[in-house]
């Protein structure tokens, strides 16, 4: 059985830094595959990895998830990986990162703090642990070695917590916060399907309010299913609520950027 | 024997869609190798990823090609495999983006409209059929199955039309388009080297007309054979006859873009 | 043994370039693993080429090297294969592109110019090299082809210098170039760990200057080992020398830019 690695970080493009660890990985094992989900998060942008992080789990529950946004690194921090209840393997820096991916992926089961020496093949860099820790964490995993062999137990109380909150009910409304944007201006926000219907507000419209602006659109199945130009809410790919224009930009048309707190309800 | 997948999209590399439909491949069918010919077409241009397609048949004749470039995704255009007489294989949607490179790659022979319960291990999500249908297609095309057993037979003359014409003869000219201007510049027209061989525009020096202006180069074998800065006209690795300037910009210096109409004929 | 071969070119990722020659190697050696090391070198820029090219082999010397920054395309210059004295093998263009990576690599063991009809499967397009000459070389080395099987010895004195020098001692001062602006701003100098400690350059503080703007900081093992927004000279994953900001962007504080001269020294 062929097993997949997600890959995540915040390197770019434009350095050796993305490869060298594919080539890490398929040396340590030679069957794994691995993907690379998105490297173009801005440097240091933990709450944009997490929010990645999340649609890959969501998207890829039975892979391995190498998640690198790593602004400590060589600063002491731990290098973790986390098993979620529904068994998704999380391999990333212990800074919040992987905290909302875990649990959108059933919740933390076990977490272990990595230790260098079990699994790598040379010292580490202090400046680039992807490569001499991290990667090869994540190739073992796939190459079949159990989690618990990596490192030692962490009390998961003991983590550093999410770069943002998933949606909670406050009076009739949810309150989420837009996650990001993606190429096609669509806007994502905090909350999941299942959310949606856990709370009554899996209906014909939905409404947003940020702030004093509130935009009521229908809930569709699909951006075909309003005309060009109109504004339409759904579940998209990713999994998360999305407020999006058919064949438009909608973080453009509200002026609404990543950040931004929205209220989610049924129109009255 | 191992399937090679050429994959065109409009998707980016800032999100996990390129990455999560490689692993859709590989899940289904694991000897297959995806190659990403290209995902940074502007959003939802199907002109760009059919130039971008004729390139890809062009180079890769034997490969399967999953092009990418949907607007319509979930409306209930139809989702198609094409069989081209030259035994190439296409996947993707019903908008016109197919269809230029199935003329190059000797014409369409049979198309299918492929239906999801045939292929897929999921329910298809109306937003993401790239995910749930046509890279399960293409991985079962890689994987072996015949394109027959994807879905129905289609009428090629239902399709819709491809974005841009192959050049035509009118007088003693081609009358053609420009495709698209390349990383260096260089202006890509949509005359293949038959063509022009073809129509007895094989020469020492050939003429592009852009309206009033008019450009005279030598027709030449590589951009070495001007001196820096000189025009140049040749049929580049894309199988376009292609305007360019050693180590310059011809987009640039004539102020030509895609979508520009050339007339190109022999100098007198 | 599966090989891999480290990519790097001037290509871009919004051309099917680089895809394609994935695909050559595949299909050549279906067992080659080709990861990208960096595609966004600017176009034509051998000096940038040359430089990610000895990050490449510093990280990845066991590793089969293809890099394609090749303006002269078509016009005579030689295809080259190096093998270094520590067995790292290189493929590219005879433009000085390959030489500063051979020497880090050890220096120039042997060096073949390719010929095509030795491992090309088709006619070499005068314009893309890479796909019809470079690739198939590197695939044919990463399924155990012997390098003196592609071509013709060649005399490494005849071969066209690297676009840099390596550092020079200059009184007590080592002499080197900023090579590159990494993504998060660092700036990595021509000098590597091993030249600090045998000039003696191994201290506590280290001090760079640049025309009259002094510079002296710690020399530490990582980021974290100074402030936020605190300057750290430090060996970076490329092996080069590099300083950096933490947090922070070092090219920007101080104006810095690739090309620029630096006298690099113990501060008095």
């Amino acid at each position: 059985m062929q097993s997949i690695i997600g890959f995540i970080s915040d390197f770019g493009l434009e350095d050796t830094w993305v490869g060298v660890c594919h080539a890490v990985v398929y040396r340590a094992c030679p069957q794994a595959r691995v993907v690379d989900l998105g490297h173009q998060i801005p440097p240091f942008d933990i709450r944009k990895g997490a929010a990645m992080a999340v649609a890959g789990v969501h998207q890829l529950p039975e892979a391995i998830h190498l998640v690198v946004v790593d602004p400590g690194v060589g600063g002491g921090r731990r290098d973790l990986c986390i098993v979620t209840r529904n068994g998704t393997r999380l391999v990333g820096p212990d800074n919040g990162v992987l905290v909302p991916a875990a649990l959108r992926a059933g919740g933390i089961d076990q977490v272990y703090a990595i230790e260098p020496d079990k699994i790598d093949f040379r010292e580490p860099s202090p400046t680039f642990h992807a490569r001499d820790v991290l990667a090869p964490a994540a190739a073992a995993l796939a190459c079949g070695i159990d989690p618990s062999s990596l490192g030692v137990p962490v009390d998961q109380r003991t983590l550093v917590p999410g770069p943002f909150e998933l949606a909670h009910l406050e009076g009739g409304h949810m309150v989420a916060e837009v996650i990001e944007s993606d190429r096609f201006g669509s806007l994502r926000l905090s909350i999941s399907a299942n959310e949606l219907r856990a709370h009554g507000l899996w209906a014909e419209r939905i409404e947003f309010g940020f702030g004093h602006l509130i935009i009521n659109v229908p809930l569709a199945r699909t951006f075909a299913d309003v005309a060009e130009g109109e504004p339409v809410a759904l579940v998209d790919s990713s999994g998360w609520l999305t407020l999006s224009v058919r064949m438009g930009d909608a973080a453009e048309r509200y002026g609404v950027e990543p950040g931004a707190v929205a209220r989610v309800g049924i129109p009255r």
